[in-house]
C-alpha cells in the first residue's frame, strides 16, 4: 500500500516550523468548510493539527477535501504558515500555525460513527465496549492508557534497579484451592485431565524464593472464575513481588519507598515517607473498615461506657455479652447540608446494609442534645458532648450490636457516606497499611477454619503455642496497603517451616493426605532448606484507577469485559467448534433450562 | 519466625571489610571438617563466602556446625579476616576473605538432594524438572534466569524511549481460526461457551492500531496447543510489537536498532547497523532454507546447466518439467574429516529426511572429479570444478528433484549437517532478514490456499491486480528475522482495506458469511478509518536460548512443561474435582482405549 509517510506529527509543529515542507498522517478530527475554504483539524496520539485546504488549491483537491468526514485516515502533504492574529488558538500546543495541503491522500474512510470521538465517550458502556477500537480513540481513556504504561514501567525501573529479577511464571498450572474458583483449561492430549489458569503466582514466586532468586517480581495476568461483581475482571494484573530473608517491615518500607518514586515520577504527587499503620481492630474500631479512607477525618468512637451509662435497653442488651460493642460518630454541620429526618432515613439505611439493625442519633445545639435518643441520655449532654467533641449543629450517630464487628462495620457505612455526602473528603492520595490481622476466619457454612488470607502465611509469634488451641485469636504477619479507602495491595511474611505449613493445613481442614495432594509440591521444597521469605501483591488495574481518577477498572483496560463476563467487541465466550469439543474430549451438560 | 537478618549478602566482602561484624544468610554450599575446625562454603544469589567455625568455638557452635549437611539455609553471625596466604582463592570474588562464625542459625535444614546443586545440572531433564526448585539454585540456569530479565528490561526500556507505550491485551479472548489449535477456556456462567487463549495478540494489536496508539508492544503470553513437538512449550513468550503509518523498512531498521542496542548492553557483542537481507527464493536456492545459519559459508549452488549438460538421465527427469531443479554445493576438505562411503551415505539420509531420492556426488583430486556419478560428466571435469569453485579434497554434494522447493531442503540439510560436522560454524551472532515470502501456499489435503504467515498480511502492491487470479505467485509484504539458523521474529505490514482484507479471507477459502462470523470485529474496526499499520513478534525464549548458548528453551523458561506437555513438579495437567466440572457444565468422553 503506497502512501505519503509522515515528516511530523501532528503534535509537533510550531511558529519556528513556518515555511516547513511536510507530510502528517492523522484522522480527521472535525473538519468545516467555509465556501471553498476547507479547515481540518488533523488528529493522531500526538495532538491535534489544524489543516487548510485554501480557494486557491485545485480542483482535484478541492474535491477530495470537501469527501473528507470525520475520522478518515488521511496523509496530509503541505506547508506550515503562521496562522493570523485572530486565529491563534492558545489552547493548542500546535495554535499558532496551520497547515497549508498542497495534496490530500485518502488511506481509509470511515462509516456512520455509533458516538463522537471526544476527549470523554459519555455513550452506555456497552456500546462504548461493542466499539472499544473507537472509544479507545477518546481522549481521556487514551491518556489513562498511556499514564498505565508509564506507572508499570516506572515500578518495573524501581524494582529493576534495585535487583530485583522479573521472571515469568507459567500460567497453565494445576489446579489448586485457592480462594476463589479457577479457570480450568481442558487437556487435549491427557483426556479428562485440566490444567488451570493462576489465580496468582502464590506458589510459584514462594518456589523461586526456594530457589535462591531472592528478589522476584513480576508484572502478573492473574484469573478468577468469579461471579459478575461490579467492577471485577476474570483476568487481572498484580504487580507480584517476593523477597527471601526479610521481615514484614522490610516489604513495607520497600512499597513506600517504591510507591514514593513511582507516584513522584508518574502523578508529579509527593507522598510521605512512610505510611500511617492500622492495627486491623484499631481500623475497624475508628474507620469500620479495613480499607479506611483515611482523607477524611471523621473517627468513629468507643461510646460503651457512655451506652452503659445511659437508660437506653437497646445499648445494654449489645453490650450484655462481652462481645457486642457500642460505636458513635460525629457528623461535623456543613453548610448546605441539612440533617433532616429523611436524610437520618438514609444514613441508617447505610448501616443496616451491613447488618445493623437501626441506628441513634442525637443532635448537638446550644451545647444541649437533642432529638433521637436523647431522652436515654438524662444529665448527660455535656459529658456526651465533650467525650465525643461535638459541636453545635453535629449529628451523633450511634450503632449498637451484639456483634463487635457487626457494629464497627454498620457504622463504617455511615461514616463513608457522610465521607462523600458532606463533601469532607480532601483532594490527594492518602495511603496505610493495615497490619495485625487475624490469621483464620471461621466457615460458619462449612463448619471449619480458614485462611483470613491464604494458606501460606505466618502467624506473628507469639501465638505458635496457641495456635490450635484458639485459632480465633491468633493474630498473621499480614499487612495490606490501602489507598483512598481501596485495598491496593496484601502480603504476608510465609511460613518457611514444613511442619508448621502443615499445621495450618489441618486447622483450614486439609488433612496431610490431602495437603499433600493438593500442595505437595511446597511441601516437597520446604523439606530442602527453604529460605525464610515474605511478599506482596499490589493490584495494578485498582491502582491505576484511583490515579486517574475513575470509578471503575474498566476505564484503564484496553480492552476489558463487560459487568457479566463478556466482551461485547468479540462476543467472547462464544460456542466453538464440534470438532474442537471431540478433540478434548469433551462434551456440554446443558442445565435444563439452558438447553439449546 | 524470628532470625538474624543479613547485613551483606555472600558476594559481598572484599579485603577492605576485614574486622567487620557481619551476618550472612544463605545456604550451605559445600562443608568439610578438619578435624575441630569447620570450613562451610555459603552460597547466595550474589555469591560464595566462606565461612569458618575455629577450634576455639563454643561448643554449642560446634555441635550446630556439625549438624550442617548441604543447602541447609543458616545464618551466620561472624568477624570478616584475611584469609592466610596460601588460603587465597584467585577464582572467587570474596577470595581473599573469610567470615570467623560467631554464630549460627539453622534457618531450615535438608533433606537428602536427588542431585548436587552445582554449576551445570547434567541429571535427566525429568527429574530435573521434578525438583526444578532445587534445579533452579545451579549457578548456570540462576545466571540464564538473571540475562533473561535483562534482556526484556533492556528491550522495554529501548521501545519506550522510543514512545512506545506497553499496553496489555486480554488472555481470554474469541476462539478464532489461527494457525494452531486453540486452549479453551470454558465458561461457567454461560453453558456450552468458551473463551480462548490468544495464540498472540494479533488483532488486539491491530485494533489498537486503528485506536490510534500508533507504537504499541507488550511482553505477551501466548499459546498454542500443539502436540509435543522437541522444544515447543504450550505457552511461550513473544515481543509483540506494531507502528501505524510504517512501511516495512521501518520496522526492519527498528529491530536493526533494537537488537544492536540490547546486544550490546546486555551481550556485550555489537552487532552490524544493518542486517543481511535475502530474498525467500534465494535463501531457498542458497541455504536451502528460509532461516539460514549464515555463521558458515558453504553455499549451495545452481546446477541445473551442469546437470543439463551430463549424460545422468536421472538429472534429465528431475528437469524435464520445467519446475525441477539440480542444486550442488561443496563440502570443503577439512582435516580429521575423511569423506568415505560410510559418511557420504549418512549426508544422503539427511537430504532423504526432506524428500530427496538420493544424493549425486563426486569427489575432486588433483584437479579432476572421482567416485559417483563422475562418470557422466566425461570431459566436463574442469568445467564442473571451477564452476563450483571446488578443491582438490572437496566433497560435491548434488540434490536433483522434479520439485524446486524439495530439491533446496533436501540439500540445505546436506549444508546444516556439513557446517556441525566439519566445525565450520563460527562463533558469535549472525542476523539476517528474509523477505519476499510467497504470500499464500496451497493445501493440498484440503484443496485450497491459505496464507503462508498469516491472513491480515499484506500482499506487494504489484500484485494486487493478480491476487485471485494467480495467489501462486503473489509476494507478500512479509519479513522474517533469522539468528544463527533459526527464525526468531516473524512479521508482516497488515491488510487495511476492508475490501482487500475480505478477499484475502476468500482466496484462504473463508466466504463472507464465514469471514463476519469469525473476524467480524477486526472487519467492523476497518470500516472506521483503519491507518495503515504493520509489526513483528520476535520469540523471546528463543532469543534467550540462543543468546545464552542453549539447545532448548527449557534452558531459559523457569518452570517449562517437559516434552510431553507435562509438569513434572505440580503434576499438571491433572484431574478435577466433578464439581468442578457440573460448575463448567462439562463431561468427559473418555476415548475407548484410555477409559478408566
Amino acid at each position: 500500500m503506497e502512501f505519503s509517510q509522515r515528516t511530523v506529527t501532528c503534535g509537533d509543529l510550531r511558529k519556528a516550523d513556518n515555511g516547513k515542507k511536510v507530510v502528517l498522517n492523522g484522522w480527521v478530527h472535525r473538519e468545516r468548510n467555509h465556501g471553498a475554504i476547507f479547515f481540518i483539524n488533523l488528529r493522531d496520539r500526538y495532538g491535534i493539527t489544524q489543516v487548510v485546504v485554501d480557494d486557491d488549491a485545485s480542483s482535484e483537491l478541492q474535491q477530495t477535501a470537501a469527501q473528507l468526514k470525520m475520522e478518515y485516515c488521511i496523509a496530509v502533504t503541505g506547508t506550515v504558515r503562521l496562522r493570523p492574529e485572530g486565529m491563534i488558538n492558545p489552547e493548542m500546543a500546535t495554535g499558532e500555525v496551520e497547515v497549508k495541503a498542497d495534496s490530500i491522500e485518502i488511506l481509509s474512510t470511515c462509516a456512520t460513527l455509533p458516538f463522537m470521538i471526544d476527549e470523554d465517550n459519555k455513550t452506555k458502556e456497552d456500546l462504548r465496549l461493542r466499539y472499544r477500537f473507537l472509544d479507545l480513540r477518546c481522549g481521556g481513556i487514551q491518556k489513562r492508557i498511556a499514564l498505565r504504561h508509564y506507572f508499570v514501567k516506572a515500578i518495573r525501573d524501581f524494582l529493576s534497579a534495585r535487583g530485583f529479577y522479573e521472571i515469568e511464571t507459567p500460567t497453565l498450572i494445576r489446579s489448586t484451592p485457592e480462594g476463589a474458583r479457577d479457570f480450568l483449561v481442558p487437556s487435549r492430549l491427557y483426556p479428562g485431565k485440566f490444567y488451570a489458569l493462576p489465580q496468582s503466582p502464590q506458589l510459584m514466586k514462594q518456589l523461586l524464593m526456594c530457589s535462591g532468586f531472592d528478589k522476584y517480581f513480576q508484572i502478573a495476568r492473574c484469573y478468577r472464575d468469579e461471579d459478575a461483581r461490579g467492577d471485577r475482571q476474570l483476568e487481572f494484573t498484580q504487580l507480584d513481588l517476593e523477597m527471601s530473608f526479610v521481615k514484614r517491615d522490610d516489604i513495607l518500607l520497600l512499597m513506600e519507598q517504591l510507591f514514593g518514586q513511582v507516584f513522584k515520577d508518574v502523578v508529579h504527587y509527593d507522598l510521605p515517607a512512610h505510611f500511617r499503620r492500622i492495627a486491623y481492630k484499631d481500623a475497624l474500631n475508628q474507620y469500620g473498615c479495613d480499607k479506611p479512607d483515611l482523607r477524611f477525618d471523621v473517627l468513629m468512637q468507643d461510646f460503651d461506657e457512655l451506652a452503659a451509662a445511659s437508660s437506653f435497653t437497646v445499648f445494654h442488651e449489645a453490650l450484655a455479652s462481652g462481645k457486642g460493642a457500642v460505636r458513635a460518630l460525629v457528623a461535623p454541620k456543613t453548610e448546605g447540608v441539612e440533617f433532616t429526618r429523611k436524610y437520618i432515613d438514609e444514613l441508617e439505611a447505610a448501616a443496616k446494609i451491613y447488618g445493623a439493625k437501626g441506628m441513634a442519633w442525637m443532635k448537638v445545639a446550644d451545647g444541649k442534645l437533642s432529638g433521637g435518643v436523647t431522652k436515654y441520655f438524662a444529665g448527660m449532654d455535656e459529658k456526651v458532648i465533650s467525650t465525643l467533641g461535638a459541636h453545635d449543629g453535629d449529628l451523633i450517630c450511634i450503632i449498637a450490636n451484639e456483634k463487635w464487628k457487626k457494629c464497627c462495620v454498620s457504622l463504617g457505612a455511615v461514616r463513608s457516606k457522610l465521607g462523600k455526602d458532606l463533601n469532607l473528603i480532601r483532594p490527594g492520595f492518602e495511603f496505610c497499611w493495615i497490619v495485625d490481622f487475624p490469621l483464620f476466619c471461621y466457615n460458619e457454612e462449612e463448619g471449619h477454619w480458614e485462611a483470613e488470607h491464604h494458606m501460606f502465611s505466618a502467624p506473628q509469634s507469639q501465638f505458635l503455642p496457641t495456635l490450635e488451641s484458639d485459632p480465633g485469636s491468633v493474630l498473621g504477619d499480614l499487612y495490606d496497603l490501602v489507598l483512598n479507602g481501596y485495598e491496593v495491595a496484601s502480603g504476608s511474611i510465609r511460613i518457611h517451616d514444613v511442619e508448621l505449613q502443615k499445621k495450618i493445613f489441618r486447622i483450614c481442614n486439609y488433612n496431610d493426605e490431602q495437603a499433600q495432594e493438593k500442595f505437595g509440591f511446597l511441601l516437597d521444597a520446604f523439606k530442602f532448606g527453604p529460605p525464610p521469605h515474605g511478599g506482596i501483591a499490589p493490584g495494578i488495574d485498582r491502582l491505576v484507577m484511583i490515579i486517574t481518577g475513575q470509578d471503575s477498572i474498566h476505564e484503564v483496560i484496553a480492552f476489558p469485559k463487560n459487568t457479566v463476563g463478556v466482551d461485547p467487541m468479540d462476543g467472547s465466550p462464544e460456542s466453538v467448534d464440534q470438532k474442537q469439543l471431540d478433540e478434548l474430549h469433551l462434551a456440554i451438560n446443558y442445565p435444563k433450562e439452558d438447553r439449546k
